[in-house]
């Protein structure tokens, strides 16, 4: 919890040494897949050293509600990165989503989905897609943190952080240098959510200008995911917040014809997870018919996450080799299928290939980390994120939040006012009702619930309150016998509004 | 503002007189592709009075921010039908939207887009669509409602309400009812927003078990749009909280070919908005070359919305027919077309056709209100939404929100419940930073912000606390030192959990 600079996470680089990594065989057709892609990555000639831990099914039915044990944390805290086969969560109630607890537990703040058309090799509408989204992971709407508030409303609230923006675009800059792409494109919602979403399109910008070799772009979201929908070719790598990465990977995904060949992964600053975006089939488990490509593509990722990148290209390659050359597991049958083969086999035919070069597929080349290095002249790893220094703060009013059904908004400002009047430090400035002014002039068509937002400010002109006058002013209120349900101070930090104005301000 | 029950906006539906209506001949292209609508409506024996009023660029210019006058509202108001062609904001700042202006005033709850493909005269991937998107148009996080918390953190408010949700949904279902639809789908992420997604999922299924003859469906957002990009046509009607529709909307529109083509209505109790979804256009205005088939169908959709279905059903086959028979203007160049003709050109082919139904394209039937009504054995107009009676309400703790820095989560802990000591109501819970579980029993790897929340609730077992207890415990840490940024009621509803349990808990 100490506010140091914090860097991207650096595992392993020693070329001479083998890395350990954390690996877990799963469920239904985990093990199978998982064989093939590590036998695979053996024969590429993969510096890495597996240690295996139990997770999933056998776990969960074990009595462990999270499906993971200390010993798999043990190892993940160790190793650092995780290469793990799909699970399956037992049905009925009880367990937890593994990957939603290593994701809180481990503070994995990115998930990074690439989403590539295998044309004519799998069916799709959009043949020329070859894209990169980079999923804000922990914040936004999805902390949780949702309140009743009145008989009539309901609230969940959208946090966007500074230090969350800073890492998850710092991430996409990283990766896009690291994998080859030449554009970055921020998708937000900042004309409407001027503060929360501005303030991620804001750091895009800041950071974005410390890579003059990638081209920035931005999107509203929904023109944004419109043309994704139509034109998936004109992105390289997306950054987005959590929600919009949400729908946006997933609408990439299916586009692409197949979720069987996607790989993904979850980096953190302490762990990295890698895996397919598939699950763990059990009806075919065991059968020898499952396709190892999304583990072994996921796999690829985590050679280049650390750092060998002259692994990743050389299978990479093979595997695109291997799907030119029309071999196949069931689920791909096409036209230019020449052989169905089983998972093993398919595995043998990838690891055949170790060394060629696709022919009609562009060719797959990382960077080697010395290489870029000395492009770059050797520039150092760049802070994953920068403490801010604490503002000036001030206290200059307080949004109070009631619940009240009065008969018109004019006799509620009555009401706040008589009780507010020995507050002599603040005034009532407006009264909202879901975002609309309602006091003073509203309109008489405006829909009211029973959920007002009362703005006090300090009643001095440009002044400043107390934290102690917003109690007085609760304690008034209470006395008078309103229902105050929440409340939102307003501050300006370092001089600058930290608030939006109500409509009509 | 009382709360009596609401019922469906019902503009004169009396066939033997001519029904009052608003309309605006807009800017740039407006006027032209205004005139060829009125044309073909007049023709086609549509039974309205229209009233001009003057909006958009020169009554911004002439110093109205807003761009409509208050000639143009009392026409509105009286009326309540608006049928509006494109305008244009003028550049520069201090101008507001329109539409968000007329929305906001006028409360249109309902944003209504029909999705339609028309291959082959229009190319598209997609050719097999027809849907209809219904977007809530008020809340969620549209309202506005944005704080900076702390220095790093950023928040907006998600309001979601009961009466919300009943009018966009009960809006939809009668939508689908009165256009012959057959499935209305619901797409929310309700797996994560329990409380307020769950609550739209919720009032769904309330109001939509009362349409026996209507199917439900529901996806998770983030499934549904992929499915939506990829299979459009599995979709009737969609139903959806306004960021999702806001997003839907423009990937469903741009998947049809041409948002030339797509009319919108925007609908609310006193007032419902009839207009094309394409701007002003103002590099082709007075060329009579515009397409004016996005305002026209928009005003078939008036003509629905104030009961002459049959009129609208003529001019809808015969627009129609007048595609079919290649007969285009040059926006929709295909191999299809064989006359490439003007705004009016395209009119008067139209009008031609009145009478005709279309041959490879399905014919439209709206059906009349009076089939309607005697199918359904003349039930009643149902009840726009249903004021609920006040809840049982509980006060049972609060959460309280600190800006602090401090060394260690138990550190932070150690400081509340030193401060809190003497309130003996209340006891601290647990603390969340971003939504994760940081006291008691936090994980070393978890990344703090500056924004903590903290939960106190009932010391008693299942007790009460008053709101009073809140103003004092602020008191209580507001004397140590400690800045509360917010709170948080935490409220039984007959009973009933009204927030969401914290991470762990």
């Amino acid at each position: 919890m100490k506010f140091e600079s914090h860097t991207l996470l650096q595992p392993n680089h020693d070329l001479g040494t083998l890395t350990p990594i954390t690996v877990a065989y799963g469920d239904g057709i985990g093990p199978e897949i998982m064989q093939a892609t590590l036998r695979i990555l053996q024969a590429a000639g993969a510096r890495i050293a597996p240690e295996t831990v139990d997770i999933g099914e056998k776990v969960y039915l074990g009595g462990n509600s999270a499906g993971i044990e200390d010993s798999a944390w043990e190892s993940l805290r160790r190793t650092k990165v995780f290469l793990k086969a799909p699970i399956t969560t037992p049905s009925g109630g009880g367990y937890k989503s593994l990957n939603v607890t290593v994701r809180k537990t481990m503070g994995l703040y990115a998930n990074v989905r690439p989403c590539v058309s295998y044309s004519p090799y799998v069916q799709t509408l959009h043949p020329k897609m070859d894209l990169v989204i980079v999923r804000e992971n922990e914040e936004d709407l999805y902390a949780g943190i949702e309140h009743r508030q009145t008989d009539e409303v309901f609230q969940c609230l959208k946090l966007i952080t500074r230090p969350g923006c800073e890492k998850i675009v710092r991430y996409a800059f990283e990766y896009a240098k690291n994998n080859g792409r030449k554009k970055v494109t921020c998708m937000v919602k900042d004309n409407i959510m001027k503060m929360t979403d501005g303030l991620f399109y804001k750091v895009f910008e800041e950071i974005g200008a410390q890579y003059p070799s990638i081209e920035r772009e931005r999107y509203i979201i929904d023109i944004g995911a419109a043309r994704l929908a139509t034109r998936p070719e004109l992105f390289d790598v997306i950054v987005t917040p959590n929600l919009y990465g949400d729908i946006l990977s997933d609408i990439a995904a299916e586009m692409t014809g197949s979720v069987g060949l996607a790989g993904s992964a979850n980096i953190g600053e302490h762990v990295a997870m890698f895996e397919a975006i598939h699950g763990s089939a059990p009806d075919i488990a065991g059968q020898d018919k499952a396709n190892p490509s999304g583990l072994l593509l996921g796999a690829v990722m985590m050679l280049v996450h650390i750092g060998q990148h002259d692994v990743a290209s050389k299978i990479h390659n093979a595997w695109l080799a291997t799907l030119e050359a029309g071999i196949t597991t069931a689920d791909l049958q096409s036209a230019k299928t020449t052989a169905s083969v089983g998972t093993q086999a398919f595995a043998d035919a990838v690891i055949a290939r170790l060394g060629q070069l696709p022919h009609s597929f562009k060719a797959v080349r990382y960077a080697a980390p010395g290489a870029a290095a000395a492009a770059s002249q050797a520039e150092p790893t760049p802070a994953l994120y920068t403490p801010a220094a604490p503002a000036s703060k001030a206290l200059v009013g307080v949004d109070l939040f009631l619940h009240a059904r009065p008969e018109h908004a004019d006799a509620l400002a009555a009401s706040l006012q008589t009780a507010a009047g020995e507050v002599l430090a603040v005034k009532l400035q407006m009264i909202n009702n879901r975002g609309v002014k309602v006091w003073p002039q509203g309109f008489a068509e405006t829909f009211c619930t029973d959920h007002w937002r009362c703005r006090f400010v300090a009643s001095a002109n440009m002044g400043v309150i107390s934290q102690r006058d917003i109690v007085s002013l609760l304690s008034a209120l209470t006395d008078a016998g309103l229902d105050v349900i929440k409340t939102e101070n307003l501050c300006t930090f370092d001089g600058e509004r930290g608030y939006a104005l109500g409509q009509g301000q």
